[in-house]
């Protein structure tokens, strides 16, 4: 690997974000999510499910029943998910990233108290995970497969270093310094240690995080570990299985222990398969320790996941993980618009792996990635009051279909407001909340701007304090200006994403047509900067119409509607029933307009169509004969934006003539 | 109801089928399904799951352990389904229908002293299941909802009618007749009486068949009970379920009693759903019992169920059932290609429910459909070699999505030897053996010839004995020649179905246009028949393409390829891989031949298509541009012979441009 070109993401600390698109949506994070998910988790939402998940460290944390103060419920056993912890982690993690960009003693205050409740769990050994505190300590470590205990460390881990950096706090991070020790002193490669590793990764990014901060090379060990073990024979979930008298869970289908990406050796790994969320977790941990390490047999490994996904098993919107069957990957350019899982979970684990993928190496497709991931497949998974969530994003929606298969057991035409797996909404939140570190990366002499967002950041660049500051009305507008403050003059390269979705750009620097080069995509503007240089940038943003790969059966003869990085779509709201039988023609004389007043303001685009005529007679089948049409207005709104107001049916790729 | 219009089914015994396409299926039948059955209902086929049928009925009928002769397994428990009763009905069935045309006295004895043995484990009472007899007597008519005591009382009253019919011995007739009144002295609205129906049909249309040759009107009203009392409320499954404590397994779906087609009383049914073998007996059922009790409202329901399912639930091929879920119908023009479950039992079932249909008024749409699903939908099930079975006979398959989406259970790439629930293969062998129960029906002046299939006929026509021979290499010659044979002359009607897919057609008599008029789609020819006369029909069968009503989302842009009734497809073994990317341009240049050495002798269809070129770039996604398409030739084989050569792709609906 070339480590010149590494860079590290930008602290929280040193950027603060204000734009038209994405504040809001982070205010709506830190003023709607993260307080009902506190409710949540302390089992206070009306008519929801019970979370149990502060309840539980209670009484991992010996509790008295009238500390508990948990009402009429007085059992004092384990319950909800096993992984129930991870809800916590995944909460303080979201907290933390707020606080930095709006800081809240209120909030801070029941983030200590929360900490002290989980920390007073923990047991001397270091060892804290409820479930097996409450059910009994002597069954722990037995099924690394499929009870989550590494999965709520490395969630925990993760929450607790969001929380030192925001807060300078230690107390949880010393608290899950101690329980990775506990888990290191019992897996490894050691003679006596057992070879475990995840059922469901997320442990190897968290401990590259924990490694980054401590520089405790044994962090970073482990998390190589954890990363080499996987799928190394004697598989250790089999023989786990075996012990345990419990059949693998995936046995019965084709996936097996791929589900868990344990087939074969990570390194052997080309193909993304199984399970989507725990894949791309797997691929971004594998990233980090590729980074970490220098590792490049690792590295070739992550270059051909990314290819495989990107080029492959990608949605259009950024979503993956194409079945709810094991909500897995299925197979190379099989990617049916309405059976479709894309959790969202998923595409923000793909935005985790894009996000690192990108610091390794500057090429703009991982932001191109991002992007696509940030302004679609993530982002539709709430609703825009930030009260509703989707786990699966599909691309086309018949409300009858979703409702009478049953195989389709997630598929909602509307939002639900909570799920007693509740993975999505607080990742949604962790994701965006910390949002400021996805924009940027950063080399000593260079500063990489992946993303178009309004903000201020500052950092050292050529060895002096430097403000850049980035102004747009992204994605609605084209424009985008950044300008530069500093006290005297600091050479280095400002590199700019060049949007793969855009062919007509201009870069002007101080007014005049910027010098620059072009790396993997990138414009480098490379010089001496001064206080008050200002680069204007504007990317032409047409409506185009996107096709897709001859390869995807589901798409042939189709075509989707995008501006800049946003997918559009058609919604029965506005085009009536029957969405399948619109074509759109060659020149469908697209016009776009901004509408304030339009699902909290977006651009929709409206273009003429035609609609397949309906027979007259009530009959199924019949001699072919030339297609009937009629004349329509279509009206297309944002893809994320979908099923705001009335559900009903839902299309992206439409016909084409 | 017009009772004028009314036409009884002939009697198997009068006629005789001599038929290229037929007569070697109906031997396969014979040789090797009906004797393969008989092994397999003794759990003599190596290596396949033992069906415990006979066992069973030896364990009820308190057979000693060497009487048993069962080798090593000495347990006397009931084993199998609940309804494996029901598979040696279905072998006695058929069984029965081919000693009509194939007398055979070592099947004959096999049969008679199977018969013995079920007659033995007969109760005093006349119950007879060997579910019930063998696990506790106690507990038997609880769960008529799920154990399928009346479903397998409804099999072998088929079958015991069936065997009487051919053979004249009324042994099990006798013992079914009894059962039925054990039945009946428990079920019905008179006081004290259960308010019970069978959970599965087909005891509706097996009871008017007995009531045909009883003439008792305790059977027509025993029929016409559980007809009219199916999903009256209070619901009785509904009563049973709380009573037993047991949820409704189809509770958690949408389907709820509807699976059972119980949600409302028949004739407020309109719209097929449910199960689809339950609900295609039940509407055969219903037909039945409409007719011999001149039901009209009765009959109005059939009238919208059958236009349900024709216009709007069934698939180009005659499959019906589009979900493996519950094996159920769906909803209006839901008709995806690939998940469809179409199984060979509700074609085969829709079969029954036309047959009926058009023997209250021949309407040519009902053997338009008879015909359709025989050619295509039935067949299909079945491998040219008579040995392997399809349940679910897809129009689409990629195997790489059979393999990989667990939601498609019994999708398979190939059919396969024998099922454990071996429904399907013994119910192609009783619709395929007593095949010349429907090529005609018949009325005292009238005979109407609803099928094209060479055969003779003795019948009495305008009260003189005829016989009416048929010739022809139909399906794949245009071709069919009727000769008359008779004593001096008689009066009467030959009518002749007009095909739906026929646009023209000739019809000579003795040399000469011949003078008809068309009712309903069928050619009545109304005269003075003499012996000698000759009826010349020629329908022109161009290869055609067929579109799908546009509200039919799957088909859209597709087009199917047809001769005659016979619908084609491409498979991979002619055309490739990636059958997706052809498209079909609109004068194709079809040309079609018989190639006897192909499939057992088929009208193989070739032509000229375009593919859609791969991309050079590896990549999902890119602004649309003109379609680039590379010539290709194609060659079509009929559907129901896929896969019987190298599994694959296979497609039936395939683009157009």
């Amino acid at each position: 690997m070339d480590k010149s070109r590494f860079q590290t993401h930008v602290s929280l600390k040193d950027i603060k974000i204000s734009d038209s698109f994405w504040s809001p949506i982070m205010e709506r994070i830190r003023t709607e999510v993260i307080p009902y998910q506190w409710e949540a988790l302390n089992d206070r939402v009306p008519g929801a499910e019970p979370s149990y998940c502060m309840r539980n460290f209670k009484i991992a944390a010996q509790m008295t029943h009238t500390e508990l103060n948990y009402g009429v419920d007085n059992s004092l056993g384990f319950d909800g998910y096993v992984f129930q912890d991870s809800d916590f982690a995944k909460w303080v993690e979201e907290a933390a990233y707020s606080l930095v960009w709006h800081p809240d003693s209120v909030l801070e205050q029941i983030a200590d108290e929360a900490i002290d409740i989980v920390c007073n769990a923990q047991q001397s050994d270091g060892y804290l995970n409820t479930y097996y505190i409450i059910n009994g300590l002597e069954k722990r470590f037995t099924n690394f497969r499929d009870n989550h205990e590494l999965y709520c460390l490395g969630h925990l881990l993760e929450g607790a270093i969001a929380y030192y950096e925001a807060t300078g706090k230690r107390k949880l991070l010393d608290a899950m310094e101690k329980y990775v020790d506990c888990v290191d002193k019992l897996i490894g490669t050691e003679t006596g240690k057992m070879r475990a590793y995840p059922g469901h990764e997320i442990l190897e990014m968290a401990l590259v995080r924990l490694y980054e901060i401590s520089k405790n090379q044994k962090h970073l060990n482990l998390a190589r570990y954890i990363v080499d073990e996987r799928g190394q024979g004697p598989l250790y979930f089999e023989e786990e299985a075996k012990k345990s008298n419990t059949p693998l869970r995936w046995d019965r289908s084709y996936m097996k222990l791929q589900y868990y990406q344990a087939g074969k050796p990570v390194r052997e790994q080309k193909v993304a398969q199984g399970h989507a969320v725990r894949a791309v977790y797997l691929y971004a941990g594998m990233a980090e320790v590729a980074k970490a390490s220098g590792d490049d047999t690792l590295m070739d490994s992550c270059n051909a996941l990314w290819d495989n996904i990107v080029k492959r098993q990608m949605y259009i919107t950024g979503a993956i993980g194409q079945t709810s069957q094991g909500e897995a990957f299925t197979f190379d350019y099989d990617l049916p618009n309405d059976l479709v899982y894309g959790e969202t979970c998923a595409s923000i684990g793909l935005a985790f792996f894009a996000k690192r993928m990108s610091s390794i190496k500057p090429r703009a497709e991982y932001a191109d990635v991002l992007e696509k991931v940030l302004y679609n497949g993530t982002i539709s998974g709430m609703s825009l009051d930030g009260k509703k969530f989707f786990y699966v994003n599909p691309l086309e929606v018949q409300p009858e279909k979703f409702l009478k298969y049953d195989n389709m057991p997630r598929h909602d035409v509307e939002r639900q407001s909570w799920f007693s797996c509740a993975c999505c909404p607080p990742n949604l939140a962790r994701l965006t909340a910390s949002l400021g570190s996805y924009i940027y990366s950063v080399r000593p002499d260079a500063l990489y701007a992946h993303l178009f967002i309004g903000n201020k950041l500052q950092l050292k660049l050529g060895g002096t304090d430097v403000e850049v500051s980035m102004e747009t009305s992204y994605p609605w507008e084209e424009n985008v200006d950044i300008s530069f403050s500093m006290t005297g003059k600091a050479d280095f390269t400002y590199a700019v994403r060049l949007p793969a979705w855009c062919d007509n750009y201009s870069i002007k620097l101080n007014g005049q047509e910027a010098d620059f080069g072009v790396e993997d995509a990138y414009a480098l503007i490379s010089r001496e900067w001064q206080d008050g240089d200002k680069l204007s940038l504007v990317f032409d943003m047409p409506v185009k119409l996107i096709q897709a790969n001859p390869k995807v059966r589901d798409n042939i003869g189709k075509a989707a509607v995008m501006r800049g990085p946003i997918v559009y779509c058609l919604e029965e709201a506005d085009n009536g029933k029957d969405l399948h039988r619109i074509y759109l023609e060659d020149k469908p004389g697209f016009k776009y307009k901004f509408e304030p007043e339009l699902l909290e303001g977006v651009v929709s685009i409206s273009c003429r169509g035609k609609r397949l005529r309906e027979w007259d007679k009530d009959n199924l089948y019949r001699p072919i004969s030339s297609a009937q049409f009629d004349d329509t207005d279509l009206l297309w709104i944002p893809y994320y934006a979908w099923t705001n107001r009335s559900p009903g049916e839902m299309l992206v790729w439409v016909h084409t003539r």
